[in-house]
């Protein structure tokens, strides 16, 4: 009988599959607490009044250990093992590669080690803001110590896990796929050409006029402005919305996403192009598979990849002469017409070159000179070749080389200035150049045998951008590890020419 | 040696205590679990775009899910019967018996009653959105013969485990301790004498001029009114947010309380009249003793109670007479000067009777004949002395009686008005108008003795009202059960001679 052969081939199904599914069960259960978890942080930052903050924090402490307890049960060890031997197709094989990698993560670490980091970890950072401001070396030294020792542990622990080097451990989990062999390559090739290629920008700039846009700039009317960009960029506003926070981001779950700028009356600027940069980010998120959302193979792939998106909306598009045209009457439209306005006045003020000490303030052109000296510092303390006393010559040395800048004594603006070491996040600065390096090559495949990209792009026909990231970067979500979905939606693996070939386009 | 014995003591305390500690500790979890479902459950109503409905939904429902969990853990039974036993002071044996009430409302119901009930109402709920429209009552009429069952069969549970009445285990939920009895006595002699007190309102109106304000009043200058006359109120916004959903509610935690309005531009008065309202309930959010947070002890006592609070402040505080003369320079600055702004104008304004149909327009002389008949229809209803049947028969009677109104073959604004019956929510609609009542009874307690009160409320000092409120009412949480805390604070059980009184007053 029909039925019974269904319901037959039914069970067996199960039975073939019954710990994958438990799995995902499993995970789809974690999905909806981290979905808590990105709605009362965003909360936190863009919503919270200050007297909310103690009461919060000991509610996101709770959920954290929940959110903890579901990634380290028990059963998963055994469920993994077992849906191993099950019978599934590639998608369903695919997720199960990425439940792994989540399951190794929160598992790799004893608990001692976990609550050790952490105390050190918030130790550090608190006393960081402080000495930071205080140019304190010294202070920082012994915390800054802590935090190392614990993370060369971690890493050691990981790379016992997975096989890899202590450094290729940690920076899995940020970039799955990419190892320390690639980077030195690839920022190899940079650091080779970089230093010359800023010379000669700084040389053409100059000699450059550019209109400064005349201020104030009400909050209301550049509100107004940020929604029209993120409107032309795509941005669905019935699944997601734009407020304010101290620190700009992109929160929230894929069916709701949340981002965040920050205004400045004198300067449109900087919280414009934060807007649409975060709307790259925002627009992954929004056109994620929705099959796949719950399971870890719908989620975004890796901070470079996620990184590639908000650059291309960023750097690749929105700062293009092409795109210039488009903001012109845009910005005449929000603020009243002036000089600074033009196209071409546009074009030449979204390109201005900055050399300097921070790197959050850095332009596309040095920003991977401030990545490259940060991998060079902290790949060797993790391996241990080095040791946290060595940073500042380093660090001086390292600068001078690649911009032409004297560090010495200024540890603030040196090598104090980022929260990402006091936090015990080593691995993670890779993520930022390669993130550039990943959205050159996809507009190196986009204008592939498409001589009218750009002028598409000036005509305001931005479908065909969207339309390669969703077919080759949205729509696959975890699908593949990074390299492979950067071999397969370009045909090529990472190669730093086309990042190099942008800017020489660009800016010489 | 001082240290051993320091610890035995610790020891000795910790194991005299160690059922309550465990329970305490069970109690501050469930309260971080509560606090989340509080922000994301806002979030929903104020935040949220239209496509994360589903996603949020989900994860709604898991939260849910695990705080029943939380509620009904096995271990608290035997927790509860160890700490009873326990050397406990008063207020912890006031938390205890909270905790008791708590793990009673949790665990009383068979989850497959839970589960029938769930699906009755929302069905029931759903359809009634579209057959109140219609006027449907023979349609809706066996979804709500569905849901009434489940009720009773819930009372019945409820009933057996506590000893009370049927109807008075269903009220006990909303206000611990009133009892049927009290609101037969009490809604008795509103009903003796609210009709003859409506009659003479009305002739007196009839001759009264009122000026209706001339909008339109823009949206931002009624937020920027609605932020005033909180900061005036006493709203804590480093603890606290306003903004706008459908449904005006107060919402989020007690440290950090979120409470919304809606606007419309002709009409300024709806809007800052339920910010007002919505404050009362804040500031007894925002008041809770914080030493209780996280217990049961530490929730604001009882949803009448708790309309006291926000029908002190918009019915006795800000539609009195003196309030007028306060708020009549605001109104001006925010919306330039016209003739209706002047007090006396706004006193007549803001105390207008409008019998109608309809219990949530109604105003605080008609409100409680909605109420009363309500209330003379769902008790029998629950106690099974009448069927779902009879309800538009009795309701059209009591109509007549109460408001000299006709409503037959008007279902749509006569008994299929309110949301509550189609959700199963019996014992609930007496709370609004004890609120009105306690509220009053308040106004008298804090007038005794101050034959000033009113002329320095006219003079913007709202100080006395506060300190009362904080003594007697936003600092004793949950330590008494509710005819307790009537008691200690005005010295006299709930008299309804004080509403009377208060009505006859104001608008005689």
């Amino acid at each position: 009988m029909t039925i019974s052969l269904k319901r037959r081939n039914a069970l067996a199904i199960m039975s073939a599959k019954a710990a994958y599914t438990e799995l995902t069960q499993h995970y789809t259960r974690l999905h909806r607490f981290n979905h808590l978890a990105a709605m009362v942080g965003w909360d936190r930052s863009a919503m919270m009044p200050s007297k909310g903050n103690d009461a919060r924090s000991a509610a996101e402490a709770e959920l954290n250990a929940l959110i903890h307890r579901t990634r380290t049960d028990p059963r998963l060890a055994e469920w993994i093992g077992r849906a191993e031997d099950e019978d599934l197709d590639p998608v369903e094989r695919a997720n199960l590669r990425e439940i792994r990698r989540d399951w190794r993560q929160a598992n790799a670490l004893p608990e001692s080690l976990v609550e050790a980091k952490t105390l050190a970890e918030a130790r550090c950072e608190h006393a960081w803001r402080t000495q930071r401001q205080a140019n304190d070396w010294q202070g920082f030294l012994p915390n800054f110590q802590a935090v190392l020792d614990l993370a060369r542990q971690e890493a050691q622990l990981l790379a016992d896990d997975t096989g890899l080097s202590r450094y290729d451990a940690l920076m899995d989990r940020y970039e799955p796929g990419v190892r320390a062999a690639d980077i030195d390559r690839i920022f190899g090739d940079v650091a080779g050409w970089l230093p010359d290629l800023i010379a000669k920008v700084r040389d053409k700039q100059t000699h450059e006029q550019v209109i400064t846009p005349a201020g104030p700039f009400p909050i209301e009317r550049q509100r107004a402005l940020s929604k029209a960009i993120m409107t032309r960029l795509g941005f669905d506003f019935d699944a997601g919305r734009l407020d304010q926070s101290t620190h700009p981001f992109s929160g929230g779950v894929p069916e709701d996403v949340r981002i965040t700028t920050r205004y400045r009356e004198d300067d449109f600027v900087q919280s414009l192009m934060g807007t649409i940069h975060e709307t790259g980010h925002a627009r992954f998120e929004q056109n994620l598979p929705r099959d796949w959302l719950g399971q870890p193979i719908g989620l975004a792939r890796s901070y470079g990849i996620h990184e590639s998106q908000s650059l291309s909306f960023e750097m690749q598009l929105a700062r293009s002469p092409a795109f210039a045209g488009l903001l012109s009457p845009m910005l005449s439209e929000h603020f009243g017409h002036q000089p600074a306005f033009e196209a071409a006045n546009l074009a030449r003020l979204l390109t201005r070159m900055r050399p300097g000490f921070i790197r959050v303030d850095a332009d596309e052109i040095t920003y991977p000179a401030h990545v490259i000296l940060r991998y060079e510092i902290e790949r060797p303390l993790i391996e241990g070749e080095i040791e946290a006393e060595d940073v500042p010559a380093l660090w001086d040395r390292k600068m001078s080389e690649l911009l032409g800048l004297d560090t010495r004594g200024n540890y603030r603006d040196g090598c104090m200035q980022d929260v990402h070491w006091p936090l015990g996040l080593f691995g993670y600065f890779p993520s930022y150049t390669l993130g550039a390096m990943y959205a050159a090559q996809w507009f190196a495949s986009m204008r592939r045998n498409r001589p009218d990209f750009d002028d598409q792009i000036a005509a305001g026909v931005l479908t065909p951008v969207f339309d390669w990231l969703q077919t080759h970067v949205w729509s696959q979500a975890s699908r593949w590890e990074t390299p492979e979905l950067v071999q397969r939606a370009s045909g090529s693996d990472l190669d730093p020419t086309h990042f190099r070939r942008h800017l020489e386009t660009r800016y010489l």
